[in-house]
């Protein structure tokens, strides 16, 4: 008598969820010391403090009945207007607050371009390795994802595949650079062949082949990284953004749509938002996070731990015979698996109390993912444990 | 290209929108103090000061990675107890912190409850007069809303209508009381002839009907009006809840779902929330947010306020010949329009600076929504436009 569709969804194995819980049941019974948890995409560093100073210059400067009330459905005007000119400002584009949608973090801002840029019934192309989370988000909109195959030598894209995946049914082709679980930043090499891709076949179908870039890892690129700002380099393109990571917030769930000013039917895709957030129950981010960004402006959490974590563990797993494509950006990497079945692999780290996703669930088996959103000592206390594993394998 | 659902629900007139916006042009032709808005559902008065104080203790005692740190998909664990030990508290219920489920707010309560208890095709049965956004909230899990004309002596429950409308289809009834716009309390009796009602269409389905309660203005009845926690009365209940009136937190985006732990099925209910947040981009309510209703318990805003404009609104109504019901709670009123036709009415009634919403939109024609959550002195400055607008219906 409940919906089916949920109850199914319980049967699948969340494998990330069950990693995490024997990580904790270990930490339990040998201390979390003795415990490498890699599993989670969780910030490590604290949020910068102009966040608790925008919240304190908030309680003290407006009157709580103003504070707390409800936002327009687009967003605060102040909040939409300090993205607008952050973005302009840092990468020279011209959006203006009509432009940006503010959300509760990046899921909203997903949920929010897939139901605007494809009806139900269409098909969404994105490529893998890909966050698992893709699948929930296109079958909620009434879509399909079909996921093209990793470019494994580099996790950029596979062009052939791509050309061949976007066909009559396709409504938008989704990208995330910095990427989970890979760590690659799309280079403004691959960024520009995508859009000539996608202006080759929006001629080819007749209309827009939108692009969403979900970047929620924007902000963690890596010294001397070419990393474009997508938007700017294909106009039909729509931006995805959330504070969790920038600014070490992932709980409060603030975050914004972006659409580029130059995309067809760029301010009806921004005033169809607020439709679709009636139909979804979202009525608007928190106000008080609205106010939070807008006033911490170019603030981001002391992020340059995660660049200090990817090169000890580059270092080492090179050293230990791991083979890897050195991460760009984010607080991930995506090694190959010493052996074909991930899943075994993964399980035989656990015996050294490491805790590692296999790539299976990013939709690319053979691969496994270090979160390395962790405090460095912890990082360093872990090397033996993958030199052992490593061990194991005979690669060292 | 863009998705047609929403770009015609662009075309739908927002009579309220329309309404509020027309209120703020006149307001800058003649000045907010000759203008009297009573179009929009905000709360007028100030959350109380335990808001405050809960976010500076936050603040200065919990680190800040921990303070805005991801939050469990089904809320935090303190946030969830509190929750289950207020309703324990106050209605003598026995939820535990298991049968709660935190939302960013009502809407996204209801957004959950609806495709927890319904499938796609199937139908949600509720009762006029009734919130217009019924219509997207049902749509867009992708059932139909059948509407029980309204009882208009009293605003309970027109049974016989009810009954009909029950069918083979209908997966669940909605009911909101207090109501939005009537103002109405379901009285013991109401809800225990509602109860009697599913539970024998229950018995001839063959399955729970369930009954979802939208409970946004629970804490705000009047004096002495008979107001039972309905999910007392009806097992199989699953209640929706907000703080944005009880706090005057509508920006904040907080409140829950709490399913009856004698509804069938009622830890499968709340354990299937977190896979329907991930298939509409609900990730939780704001983890400041739940700390701080954990943490400010019995609290509530100063809601006398309602009942006092609510007082004056009724006698000088009464006096100028307006017919109404009066209302037991919420900030609400709903009286007769003295024509038949409550567009015009509200058209004539703008001649006077008066904002006013037509029953239509409530699917409640000849009726007319006052909205009295504005400062009591605004309350007794209107009565004269009030009187004005009898006078040209000749009915002083």
């Amino acid at each position: 008598m409940l919906n089916r569709t949920y109850t199914d969804m319980l049967q699948e194995k969340d494998v990330i969820f069950e990693i995490f819980h024997y990580a904790l049941s270990r930490i339990r019974e040998i201390g979390a010391e003795n415990v490498f948890d890699f599993s989670l995409g969780n910030p490590s560093v604290s949020p910068p403090p102009q966040v608790a100073e925008a919240i304190k210059d908030e309680l003290s400067e407006r009157p709580p009945l103003a504070l707390h009330g409800y936002s327009p459905s687009f967003g605060l005007p102040e909040a939409r207007a300090a993205v607008a000119e952050h973005l302009n400002r840092r990468y020279g584009c011209h959006y203006g607050p009509q432009h940006i949608f503010m959300t509760a973090g990046a899921a909203s801002a997903l949920a929010h371009a897939l139901r605007a840029l494809a009806s139900p019934g269409q098909e969404i192309v994105t490529c893998a390795p890909c966050f698992s989370e893709y699948r929930p988000y296109t079958a909620g909109a009434g879509l399909s994802l079909k996921i093209v195959p990793a470019s494994v030598e580099d996790f950029q894209i596979d062009f052939a595949g791509l050309e061949q995946a976007i066909g009559e049914n396709t409504a938008a082709v989704l990208v995330n650079s910095p990427n989970n679980p890979s760590g690659a930043v799309y280079s403004t090499a691959t960024v520009k062949r995508l859009a000539q891709l996608l202006r080759y076949k929006s001629d080819e179908l007749g209309r827009p082949l939108y692009l969403i870039s979900d970047e929620p890892y924007r902000d963690i690129v890596f010294q001397d990284v070419d990393s474009p700002y997508i938007a700017n380099l294909y106009e039909d393109t729509v931006t995805c953004y959330s504070y969790s990571k920038s600014l070490s917030l992932p709980g409060e769930r603030i975050g914004y749509l972006a659409v580029n000013p130059a995309c067809r039917d760029a301010e009806k895709i921004v005033e169809i938002c607020p439709q679709i957030s009636r139909t979804i129950g979202h009525n608007g981010a928190a106000s008080l996070f609205q106010r939070v960004v807008a006033r911490t402006g170019e603030a981001t959490a002391e992020l340059s731990v995660y660049e200090k974590n990817k090169d000890i563990l580059c270092r080492a797993l090179k050293e230990f015979g791991y083979s890897f494509v050195e991460p760009g950006g984010s607080f991930y990497m995506f090694p190959r698996s010493p052996e074909a079945d991930a899943f075994a692999f993964c399980l035989k780290a656990r015996q050294h109390e490491l805790m590692l996703v296999p790539g299976d669930i990013f939709a690319c088996p053979g691969h496994f993912r270090i979160a390395y959103c962790v405090p460095t000592e912890r990082v360093e206390k872990a090397l033996p444990a993958f030199r052992a594993l490593a061990a194991d394998y005979g690669m060292i």
